[in-house]
């Protein structure tokens, strides 16, 4: 596959990218190489990735615990000393090697370390591929506050190798769906029918068509002043759900990718109440979401847990929370206040 | 006196920067304005400032305790706390108000909350105005290792108030010379000569021209590659004193400024020997010191373990002490290799 070229940085696939990256480390002359990784991946990602690393640098392996749970300033201090310790300086190179955690995280830690140290991501899941590979979005959670501490940090290249696909299970390949379907409705429909119509097609292509789209979104609009904000669509109402699983102590957690589906439902219904977005086609993103991941059931006690979580989203200004909705596939609407008596039909609406 | 215009925000001094600071409030139209002090900025400047900050928004105080010690990430997780639970959003503003330990940690608090929100410095040492007022460094310590975790992010404005230094008392003001005798004999030798003649020269004067000198500096070299590392001169075997002092529990802490004119002594004798920088200016520089500043005796036995804090400092690259020297007055030499043998002496020729 060709390479996409981000704002400041490539995004190389397969084999290619390999080659490219030793030539990045024989150029820069990075003095001590650092692996960041979890038990998972140190187990299964890095024995693939290991000989495919043509360099004589020191090269240095941290592990972290994996889980979400974990992506906090605590697990980054932790880094930071055991880079110090390990002799790491400004001429380091952190390569995160791993899922959304992982990246997210360790680009956070390369570009605070002694006011930055360069990094490379190589996402090993689908949905940290087709999300977090391009953008520039570091950070980690403070609380059950996801993301609120973190910076806007290109890596120097990021390295796509679907080979990774592999090692992970079913359930976190759909995890990855759900932002796939999010680029389709609300930027290449043609992505979503494909999707619809055929399970099979082939994840390569699923894959550089997002990242590709991603990459258009991110390079008119870096900051998410306007545009990018569409990358947000089911994600207002899904992330709260996804917190909230995450906190009740009864519920097994929903994936990042289940969440998002149920939000993309709810957001698609408040569409066609405030901006008439068509009943059929709203009705096609349920169906779909349906036909791709098990029905969740919200339960009534549990959406005043859930609309408390939603006051703290990120995107929110002034106390009022903002929804990024759909006047139709392909085409937005940014800034929409919602009531919470609608937010409960869209969970309602999703419930049957 | 007139604005100085730095990369990209302005610094703007006395009266013009309050009415300018209004300007940006309401022009970006802040949700809440947060004002970060320790307890003695709160005590002491806190009351002259606020009568200044002509707004109408929400006004939340937070206040951290003083102290380099206090200059951590649990610090800053303790500020992020505040600010979620103070309902900041993604339009606060956050403005510092104190010494160099309140504009570093408050920078990168506010550099990192959300991805990023907006601050204003308002250094309020001589110190903290004529070194960290420009350049956009932020961060906080990592154990004993100063400034480990941080960033390049700039204010959107920084306000120099010269009345805020009768807050503080004559050793912190000659802490912030040091730094202006740096520039002296860096960049400019006039400025030099003017403290060494007549040290009843106008504080104002001094510190517009340092902040000048400073920012054209950070100009033509904002991410420390080349020029901008002359600002290290004598903060390499400084910086290790002082974390020395500070580490060792039977010796009272030494300022900054005091333990970087120690430095200054010790790397010009260094250039003397390694770069022919002439004795006469090396002995000039010794007086001057020393006229300003009470000797320290450097013990004999102390100068292992100052050697050891020397080989964590963040402009090192593979294990090997990287110092800035003198060919002569405002004629450096980057990038230069000194022995340990050497950087004895140099402390043996300061102490006598």
């Amino acid at each position: 596959m060709k390479t996409i070229q981000a704002v400041s940085y490539p995004v190389h696939f397969q084999d290619k990218a390999y080659k490219e990256l030793s030539s990045l480390i024989t150029k820069n002359g990075y003095s001590t190489i650092f692996i960041l990784v979890d038990e998972n991946t140190f187990e299964h990602c890095y024995p693939k990735f290991i000989p495919n690393l043509d360099s004589e640098k020191r090269i240095e392996v941290i592990e972290i615990e994996s889980g979400e749970i974990n992506k906090n300033i605590e697990t980054c201090i932790g880094v930071w000393n055991a880079i110090t310790e390990l002799g790491g300086d400004r001429k380091s190179l952190l390569i995160t090697l791993g899922g959304g955690v992982i990246t997210d995280l360790g680009g956070f830690v390369a570009s605070c370390f002694k006011r930055g140290i360069d990094f490379v991501n190589i996402p090993t899941t689908l949905l940290s591929m087709v999300d977090a590979s391009v953008g520039g979005k570091t950070g980690v959670d403070l609380g059950v506050l996801k993301n609120q501490i973190g910076l806007f940090s290109n890596p120097e290249m990021v390295i796509v190798d679907v080979d990774f696909l592999t090692t992970v299970t079913e359930r976190e390949i759909k995890s990855g769906m759900a932002e796939i379907i999010k680029y389709g409705v609300t930027y290449d429909i043609k992505l979503f029918k494909e999707i619809k119509k055929n399970k099979g097609l082939h994840i390569n292509d699923l894959i550089f068509r997002s990242i590709e789209i991603k990459n258009e979104v991110v390079l008119q609009d870096p900051k998410e002043k306007n545009l990018r904000k569409i990358l947000n669509f089911g994600h207002t109402i899904g992330h709260a759900i996804e917190s909230f699983y995450l906190e009740s102590e009864d519920k097994k957690n929903l994936t990042h990718g289940e969440a998002i589906a149920i939000g993309m439902v709810c957001e698609s219904y408040i569409s066609n109440k405030l901006l008439n977005f068509p009943e059929t086609k709203l009705n096609e993103i349920k169906e779909v979401v349906l036909s791709i991941y098990d029905r969740i059931n919200l339960l009534k006690e549990d959406f005043a847990g859930i609309m408390e979580l939603l006051k703290h989203d990120k995107k929110n200004v002034n106390g009022q929370v903002n929804f990024v909705l759909l006047n139709d596939y392909e085409n937005h609407k940014l800034d929409c206040k919602v009531t919470e008596d609608l937010i409960v039909d869209s969970m309602e609406f999703y419930n049957f």
